[in-house]
């Protein structure tokens, strides 16, 4: 049966216009179809089925059975391709492949990510815990423990499936494992001491997270920001170099002015010339010194021209080269990888009888494996997408464009212009008033003056409002006015362009969102609930409407919506170092600073907490700067964010300085260094692909309105009829009803063929590959 | 005469290898040569030898003249073109032509300079003038009216020179004369009135140096800022825009907290919200409401996220990207224009005759004008390194390199290897030794390990220098020994090297100009000389040598040199800004911060001076900041420095604003974008230079070594007889001394041509031209 199935496919495909010099031979019919020799690793299964001898039936299904294991090989090859795994790591036996299949799908995925957030959260109650989270010792060692178990069998899951050979090559996950038997160690030993010591290695809990499947956006930031290292260090010497000739020449200058604190020891000539780099104390430290002579600021503002805004900006140069090229060997390789992955996929699809191409039954057979959830549709429509040939196979060539074309989502191109257009006359002319009146520039350019002057209203009423009562019972009409105003523009657009069409757009989306926040606040004003009131407040975001205005600005918001996975992805890899150094920081730091700590240290009024009584009034002097502490893991992110912004970070290190040993300067040093390598990176990639897509709209100015992919293909009944008796005569179980109602359709409307749209976004990805273009030949 | 001499030049030619069949034939030889009618504009000229009929003596010297005068209308084209004057100020008679004559020469140019910075420097001695240089106003202000007379003059000239219709229609200009008039009447009204008023329009004063010849590179920089103006502002705009949003929101929610004085009103969340931006008030303004609801910190995270990381940076990304695209662009076109000037020039040179190229007779007389300067010989290289078609005449395709020849610098290929090849046996033998010695890998890396111990020692040396006398009378060992070293290691080299060759590395340049100032600091010590004391500080930068050990180093420090004119450019750019807030900042802050001013305002602390008597001991409390004002023109320039470092910069504004209105925050926040402008051009320039010298290594990673343009040229002695005697017959005085004394030098080494070869270092068009070949043609 399956190979007169095979044999089916082209007989629908010669119902094309051009296919019948094309289509199979008619003595092909009762082939035998054994997958090409080429494929195949898992012997085990394929031994079985090798003898050509036995009787027709059994032959018959073991081939079935040969070829399932073919396709599923082939969709594992494509996975491995998308996800740039290596293909080192391909399951190579039945036993490995059930391993793999166990430790690839998303409920596992999703168990290694909770896993790893588990043990990462934990830090909130452990030793110095936030407050409201404190857990017993027993507890959190338990849930720890618990967690580690967990990741003991995701490895033995990857073991078995990786086998140990490759096991033990595979990097990464040997770092994980020997990470595991520490923190398998250290919380044995916490549980039978009862009490936590100085567990710094925590700051590697991290790596759990780093190595889920779905964190691999991260591990790809990580290993960008490592290659970009070794320039980056090289520069960093230089800058360092200079900040020490600098501090020689400092020390030696200026320490004979004994009122200056800044340079009178070696040492603190070269902290204050570090600090000075990141200009947090920056006329401060120049004053002594020019108080006393003029012409002492030459050697500040000669450092800083060199340091601040020369070498600082070699390093974003350099660091943004290294990133740029990183990127388009980066896309190079990944490409090439896509196309190794098809390769092998490939030579497990094609027959021996016809090597040239797979046919639609294969093809079909691999999408099962691939995209379990894509409808019998869908998957013809991605075949005929791929057949760039019009013959019944696809050739290697054609399927090399297999990820492009299998990430379209179809649909049928719609006859009707309008969602009104089938209603009767009346409705149809009101609702294609309202159409006309929507799209209308008066409309739009009426909206953007109602935003512009509820923007102007709300400044002005807010600056009239000095201080109190603004959230008085009773709400202002303005706020009325405007929202009804919204309101009514939602209603008309909603019902002139349909409610799909409507939010088919980002920026109607913005809008309903905004106008449906403002509504919520109205009713938060209305019901008196205070902890809501805030919603009032995002009212100002309608004014982000008026960017719609000008080019540039809906070019910079789309490049923005097109970043923000990318950057969101940056973030939480800064959130990784922010959780290594808030480990080490609380291991280290925690309650050393309080208020009136540091009154013997230089910056003693930024700690201050002083209750005068003058007269009859308590008047409280406050530094808050004890706040900025490493008490518990949230303050220690928000001390690690203010480091991060660099303004009046040596406050914070000189008030945990005055209170530890001087060393401890160096962790604060250290991680001005490492922000400041994820922030040039940061600045990198923002540059690289800001400029990357304003070089790609100058490229292509002609076509201007970007709608991303759009591919149309048609299909006509006969073909839908092909394919429904091909699904019908396979004993693979596949609902055909949705092809059935297609053919219903067609009838209905007497078409002989439908038309169909495959649409998806444009990615990274295929801007590269037309931008590299030549290169890449 | 002129004729026959003009008939010569192919003769020379035709001794070449190849040019036999090229030579221009015999009865060419008494042919009577015009100027082609295309060219020459100077019309009254032409009348006068336009007459064809005449004796032949007078005929003769009047075609003389009229190539003279084409030659000259040549070279101002080919000077137009360099300089990228647009070609409608192209003197346009003999009159304008003797204006033009007389405004373009370095004299004139001084003098432009000069007086444009009599103007400038005459604001240290106005009004607010720093004490020592206090001058009566009757004598600044005659001194003032002497200058802008001179630059009345100067405009005359340019008036004569460009005819009232171009000068009307030359933008620049017209501006210049404005200003011109503007401060004349001010400055005839200070001389009346004898008291100097409010003049803020000496801000203008710049104008007059921007103007300046010598200043092109900074005219170029104003239209770059200019030009990248636009979508920055647009950029800006969204910044803002944010910026009022959360201003907003922030006066919603922490105007309830009276204990916040952040917030409290709109406008002061406004200012404070800018400052923000800076970064400059950073933990500070969060504290008040963080210590009274800590989830208050998100409300500042989000916005300097969205502010600080990523707008700020968008910007920067347009500005690179418009910068890049302007940068592009502008080689395009000043191709272009260099491209029509030698067309021009080219159309003044070709006679009737022959049409399709320029004899050495017109060249050496286009040269003589161009560049006076150059010598008999090095003008017939340029014509032969012009001449790629080895035919007696330069075709347009050959002039179109002409600037890229004419800045060949030419020297005979000498046949001696090194300088003390010609000395006796013993001596030769040893200078030899000492070359191979002073060219070997040991030697190099012995003086490495001496730097690094050295710099080691100095370390370790000032470290333990804690305090007090380190210019003791007797100097260090440690000093003379390793000076004793760099002293042997130079004299070594220079030896070893020929003192030619081994100055005309900049390495070398750079050890033996650093040597020689630790020379200069071990006199000072030894002789006691103390304002030299500060030499002896400079030894560390012996160290800089290790940056020599790795190629990226060597690559940047190259960069940074190729880099330095243009820098400086742009620096002068910015204290162009920096007079015009100055004198505006003196105008109105001039006095108002003093010790103790601001005790009323939230800065009082930065501005206290106090004078505690605790005990017997007088202890001073200074907050310094007083320092930073606007008193005088040296005082204004580092307190504007001081605000472009943005750091603690709030602090002078709120210092200024507590004595004055609070209007003055305008002045900083104008003063903090015009910078920001300015520095982000500054940064982008450092990307894209960098990024494209990077770029460019990995194009030609072949031709590692860089040793700029070099060019090879060989002459016979029959051409230099050739040309001898044509300098000989021509009435046009030479010096044909040096064509002679080669000869000589031929004969007497028994060679029969002399190989030379041109030289110039790579400039950034160079590169351009390399880099965009493909999308220039």
């Amino acid at each position: 049966m399956a190979v007169s199935m095979d044999d089916d496919v082209p007989l629908i495909l010669t119902l094309d216009d051009n296919g019948s010099s094309t289509s199979a031979p008619l003595d092909d019919l009762d082939r035998e179809e054994l997958p090409n020799e080429n494929g195949g690793s898992y012997d085990v299964i394929h031994d079985t089925s090798s003898p050509a001898a036995g009787d027709c039936c059994a032959q018959q299904s073991s081939a079935r059975h040969n070829w399932e294991m073919n396709y599923q090989e082939a969709a594992i090859y494509l996975q491995e391709g998308e996800n740039n795994d290596k293909f080192f790591t391909h399951p190579k036996n039945a036993k490995a492949l059930a391993a793999y299949l166990f430790a690839h799908n998303h409920l596992f995925y999703l168990m290694e990510l909770s896993t790893a957030l588990l043990l990462l959260l934990l830090s909130l109650c452990e030793a110095p815990a936030v407050p409201m989270l404190r857990l017993g010792i027993f507890v959190h060692a338990t849930l720890e423990l618990f967690a580690l178990i967990v990741v003991v069998f995701e490895l033995s899951m990857k073991m078995r499936w990786l086998g140990f050979q490759t096991f033990i090559r595979h990097k990464r996950t040997m770092v994980k494992t020997c990470v595991l038997f520490v923190q398998f160690i250290e919380a044995i030993v916490v549980l039978v001491r009862q009490t936590s010591h100085v567990r710094i290695t925590r700051a590697l809990r991290c790596i759990f997270l780093v190595d889920c499947r779905y964190c691999g956006a991260v591990r790809r930031n990580l290993r960008q920001i490592f290659q970009s290292l070794p320039p980056f260090i090289d520069i960093l010497l230089l800058l360092l170099f200079f900040m020490v000739i600098f501090a020689i020449l400092g020390f030696y200058l200026f320490s004979p002015n004994h009122s200056d604190p800044y340079f009178n020891t070696l040492e603190n000539s070269l902290v204050n010339l570090f600090v000075l780099l990141t200009t947090s104390n920056f006329p401060d430290v120049m004053m002594p010194s020019y108080a006393r002579n003029r012409w002492s600021c030459v050697f500040f503002i000669v450092y800083l021209s060199i340091e601040l805004y020369f070498i600082m900006n070699l390093l974003l140069a350099v660091v943004f080269d290294t990133f740029n090229d990183i990127e388009k060997r980066k896309f190079k390789s990944l490409l090439l990888h896509k196309r190794t992955a098809i390769q092998h996929a490939y030579r497990l699809l094609i027959t021996k009888q016809r090597p040239s191409g797979i046919s639609f039954k294969h093809f079909e057979g691999l999408l099962r494996f691939y995209k379990p959830r894509m409808c019998a549709r869908e998957r013809y429509l991605t075949f005929k997408a791929l057949n760039q040939s019009n013959t019944s196979l696809v050739s290697l060539k054609d399927f090399y464009n297999f990820y492009e074309v299998v990430g379209l989502k179809w649909k049928a191109k719609r006859n009707r212009e309008h969602w009104f257009d089938d209603l009767p006359r009346t409705a149809f002319l009101i609702f294609k008033g309202i159409n006309i009146l929507v799209n209308s520039r008066v409309f739009q350019y009426t909206m953007y003056t109602v935003v512009a002057v509820n923007g102007i209203w709300i400044l002005v009423e807010t600056f009239m409002l000095q201080g109190g009562n603004f959230f008085s019972r009773n709400v202002p009409w303005s706020y009325i006015v405007f929202l009804t105003i919204y309101g009514v523009e939602l209603l008309l657009k909603t019902t002139g362009l349909g409610p799909v069409e409507y939010l088919s757009s980002g920026w109607n989306l913005f809008d309903f969102s905004v106008t449906l926040f403002a509504f919520l606040g109205l009713m938060a004003l209305a019901f008196n609930m205070e902890p809501f009131y805030f919603i009032v407040v995002l009212r100002p975001l309608q004014l982000l409407r008026l960017f719609k205005l000008k080019k540039r600005y809906r070019n910079v918001l789309d490049t923005m919506f097109e970043l923000f996975p990318r950057m969101a992805s940056l973030g939480l890899t800064l959130l990784i170092f922010y959780y290594c150094f808030a480990i080490v920081g609380m291991e280290f730091f925690a309650g050393v600073v309080y208020p009136n700590c540091c009154n013997t240290s230089t910056v003693a009024d930024s700690y201050r907490w002083v209750n005068h009584t003058v007269g009859n009034k308590t008047v409280v002097e406050e530094g808050y700067y004890y706040l900025n502490n490493f008490d518990n893991i949230l303050n220690s992110f928000v001390t690690l964010f203010e480091l991060t912004v660099v303004n009046d970070w040596y406050i914070i290190m000189e008030g945990v300085t005055s209170q530890t040993t001087h060393w401890s300067r160096l962790y604060f040093m250290i991680f001005y260094i490492v922000t400041m390598v994820v922030m040039t990176i940061i600045v990198a990639f923002i540059l690289d692909a800001f400029v990357f897509r304003m070089n790609y709209t100058r490229k292509n100015q002609d076509s201007e309105e970007d709608n991303g992919i759009v591919l149309e293909k048609e299909i006509s009944k006969e073909e839908v009829v092909g394919i429904i008796e091909l699904y019908k005569r396979s004993s693979v179980p596949t609902e055909t009803a949705q092809l059935q109602k297609m053919v219903l359709q067609m009838d209905k409307y007497g078409q002989t063929s439908t038309l169909f749209l495959g649409r998806r976004s444009r990615t990274k990805s295929d801007l590269s590959m037309k931008m590299y273009e030549e290169e890449i030949q």
